[in-house]
């Protein structure tokens, strides 16, 4: 992907002095099903009496239209997308219109995990959306787990259906009754297959990202010839997931397997990856199932294995959506707005030119020209803001506000010196800030690398010392209870029974989010709920 | 994209073997609506005994199961589409799971098209596929296009919903809501955004990838300050189009303006590009659209111009979608099967490794990975089919069948002489077969590259040439229908009413394609119909 063009940069700018006056406070967010109001009509003679506003001023409203993360988490992370034009919402209930900017971070998730799928031996394809409605209730547990969330189509060229098709909330089914056709020996296994698509679900309660009425994903669906494989090829694609969260979106999650509770609706076993949001709620940012057999057996999925013998396939599924967009801005947002990890950013680098007199104008957006060139050369996505609209002061503000990575400022005295200004979007105010850093073509590429390098380390080690000073060793009910009502992660040993599983999630509001694959040393754990043997630790938080 | 991946080609080459026994037929194309046979199981036994018959009995049993295309087109495009594993039909009437192999020249197009997008200033971005009916009537013409043809979900989350949603057909009218929220001023002119998306259309008679319930596409949408900038937009778009058309799918389309008849439901204006497939009938392969202010006004998306007044925006939108797919295999597809361009296939050199002696096999093994090396290595998408199961005779077949532009097969002698034997998959038969074509990587390199330049251009001419010999220039509606019932294109001067137009249509099938921008020179031209003043030549043909 190369560098994001923003052509919509002035309505950018634009709309988001209407932003300062309330039009596009969290509330858009939380009103359903009615047209919105236009916010207040600025007209031209408005705008231009916006530019008399002295800069401090102007700043401060700025800043003032993201509430602060510490007050009201939830209030901060609608305006953020509000504000950062990351998504706005559709007209029907619950569904979400993903803007350019929170686009181009899905599309960077795309790019990579799209190269590690094919790599991984995957081949994308497409399945239908449509699924007759008997499809999904093949399957026992799966026709319980959706069938409250499922959308239907009755309808369809102006006749009643005589039956109704399900808007696939997810692709098992029809992937398996695909399958069925294609499988014949164990020669046309391994079947691994991938799509990227649009999937529904009827939720009730919504939030932009984190759980829609319709959402984007990728979906991997595979068929092997025996239990093992099936199991290798989970666990692989978790640890897909996994190091993409940490390297790319520099998200420490935790991985581990689900508890039988937690398994998706039709899997043998579900392998997740839990991360650790600002407010300290899990988010279950991606997740791998081992189906066993259970939808070969559902549809028939039938292989010769080398001995002349009919069997079942051994599946897998594997999903991570739009909602890892949301898991980004809680992990890594602060008060000033979204601070996105540098190999994730549509943006990487602002450069912002400054003058103040006509005459310094040519020579300053030159040189920001040429730092761009060289830049963009070496790779670096990197984007001007030479609007004249705006000044200095409300640039740095914004470009905070929509999370770039790193800025350079290049005024008079910079080009007379033939250096740059170089801010950090995570370490704030004048000690983020260095001199006199050359333009040379060579010393800036190496230096904005450097930099960029730094920064997603640093977010890294951030959230992961957030994360690990939030996890507590609980070795009793009580002591988990505690741990849970600080808003904290409680981790310990568990071989209690899915009924108490429940009971911890109706006393507390926490449920176990995996049975970590890292568990402590030391052996002789006892089960904090019972006291009987528990062989692993188990995690539980409050999640979205 | 790299080169693909092909997993399942154990699973290709066990399948397509079956297909030989007719259960891989086009009837299967033809059914609705019920779960199909599974093919006739092959038991391992059975597989072994397969290896038993002589190369020539088998190879004449692969091409067999192809319908010539001069004898049955159709059958012959179903036959293609079902032995090359492009596509199979969905469990849902009319709907169509794209394989791995369709799905990579679709992912062909979208990286081409994707850079020009971005290139040409859009922002890829996604609106919600729920449409509330309400907005679908808000533009009179467009409800009255796309009415006939929709499905609507009635039923989401187990309850009967109090307003129908539409499965997008199209987005103009969601995308109109939105933008009536984001568009205040000139400042946020243009808007220029696009999205790849699935969208369906409840058609009665389906064909695959040419007209399916369910289709993938881009949309682009795009909302300006004037007429003069949509305008050029929509131009630029159909321009965009053509270059892909002509310089990456070597489809010498027609570019031109539709008739007011076959303008889109809801534009003023529609440009479209027309291809003339194998069978002589054109396919609409891309569309532009002057939307003029038919949504801003059914929507009021308004904006405030330089003078403060109020102005309603002028739009576009564009269009590409899986039908493309569709048209590129009836461009050049042959008796024996697909054949791809060079630049959208997804292998664009097969190697093929040929050995008697098991002490040959692993020299020549040996020597293919190294020609397989320089070949990757030099950005070319190349596959190897060293597989113990096939005659080298028998993958030749199957790698001509699925359109691979150049074969290299190596044996034992060539591993000595250090060179390689060259085939084309355009050139049949001797003359298209090279000896001795060294080794080393740089000749190597050069000669393929070389080579697939020549079936790119030469795909284009062969095309060109069908193309041209199939218009005729007309001056009556004599001359019109005598071209039309010999199932070519006919040519000529236009100026009747749209009543005279579906009079055409009615007697003889024939639709105006477009008034190409191509113009024939000279003056005072006379309506084939009608004797008056013509200022343009219109194209008339059958279409799909």
């Amino acid at each position: 992907m190369g560098a994001l063009r923003l052509h919509s940069l002035t309505s950018i700018l634009a709309s988001s002095s209407s932003t300062s006056v309330s039009a596009w406070s969290p509330s858009i967010f939380r009103r359903h099903r009615r047209v919105r109001l236009r916010p207040r009509l600025l007209t031209t003679a408005n705008f231009s009496a916006e530019k008399e506003v002295s800069p401090v001023t102007e700043d401060r409203r700025a800043k003032r239209s993201i509430t602060p993360r510490s007050q009201d988490f939830n209030a901060w992370y609608l305006d953020v997308i509000a504000n950062a034009e990351l998504a706005d919402y559709g007209p029907v209930r619950g569904t979400m219109v993903i803007r350019p900017y929170g686009y181009a971070i899905w599309e960077a998730i795309q790019d990579y995990l799209n190269v590690k799928f094919k790599e991984t031996g995957h081949s994308n394809m497409y399945f239908p959306q449509f699924i007759p409605y008997s499809f999904i209730e093949k399957e026992a547990s799966h026709v319980e787990g959706f069938s409250p969330e499922l959308a239907l189509v009755t309808i369809g060229g102006g006749k009643e259906l005589e039956e109704k098709l399900v808007v696939r909330p997810t692709s098992e089914t029809i992937v398996n009754h695909m399958f069925t056709q294609w499988i014949h020996s164990y020669r046309d296994l391994p079947l691994m297959v991938n799509q990227w698509a649009n999937v529904t679900r009827w939720e009730m309660r919504t939030k932009p990202f984190i759980r829609t009425l319709e959402f984007l994903w990728q979906e991997g669906h595979t068929a092997h010839a025996t239990l093992e494989e099936a199991e290798k090829e989970a666990l692989q694609m978790i640890d897909v997931y996994t190091k993409f969260a940490y390297e790319e979106a520099a998200i420490p999650v935790i991985v581990g397997r689900k508890s039988k509770v937690e398994t998706f609706a039709g899997a043998s076993k579900t392998y997740t990856i839990e991360a650790m949001m600002g407010d300290r709620k899990a988010l279950q940012a991606g997740t791998s199932h081992n189906l066993g057999q259970n939808f070969s057996h559902a549809f028939g999925t039938q292989f010769t294995d080398e001995n002349g013998q009919r069997q079942h396939v051994w599946q897998t599924s594997w999903a991570i959506s739009t909602r890892f967009v949301g898991g980004i801005i809680m992990t890594h947002g602060d008060d000033t707005g979204l601070l996105l990890p540098p190999k994730i950013a549509p943006i990487q680098v602002i450069i912002v030119p400054i003058w103040k007199k006509d005459d310094e104008k040519t020579g300053v957006i030159d040189a920001a020209l040429s730092v761009k060139e060289v830049l963009k050369t070496a790779g670096i996505k990197v984007k001007i803001d030479d609007s004249d609209q705006r000044t200095p002061g409300w640039k740095y503000n914004f470009w905070e506000m929509k999370g770039i990575p790193l800025r350079i400022e290049i005024g008079p005295r910079d080009v007379s010196s033939g250096s740059v200004v170089i801010s950090r979007r995570d370490v704030p105010g004048k000690q983020g800030k260095v001199f006199g850093i050359s333009m040379e073509a060579s010393v800036l590429v190496a230096y904005v690398k450097d930099k960029l390098d730094e920064i997603q380390s640093s977010l890294l080690d951030r959230a992961t010392s957030f994360r690990d000073s939030n996890i507590v060793d609980v070795n009793s009910y009580d002591e988990l209870k505690a741990a849970i009502s600080e808003g904290k992660w409680a981790r310990g040993p568990w071989s209690a029974s899915d009924k108490d599983e429940l009971r911890v999630k109706e006393e507390t509001g926490a449920t176990i989010r995996c049975f970590p694959f890292e568990q402590p040393e030391g052996q002789n754990k006892a089960c904090l709920m019972t006291g009987n043997p528990a062989e692993e630790v188990a995690i539980f938080a409050k999640s979205y």
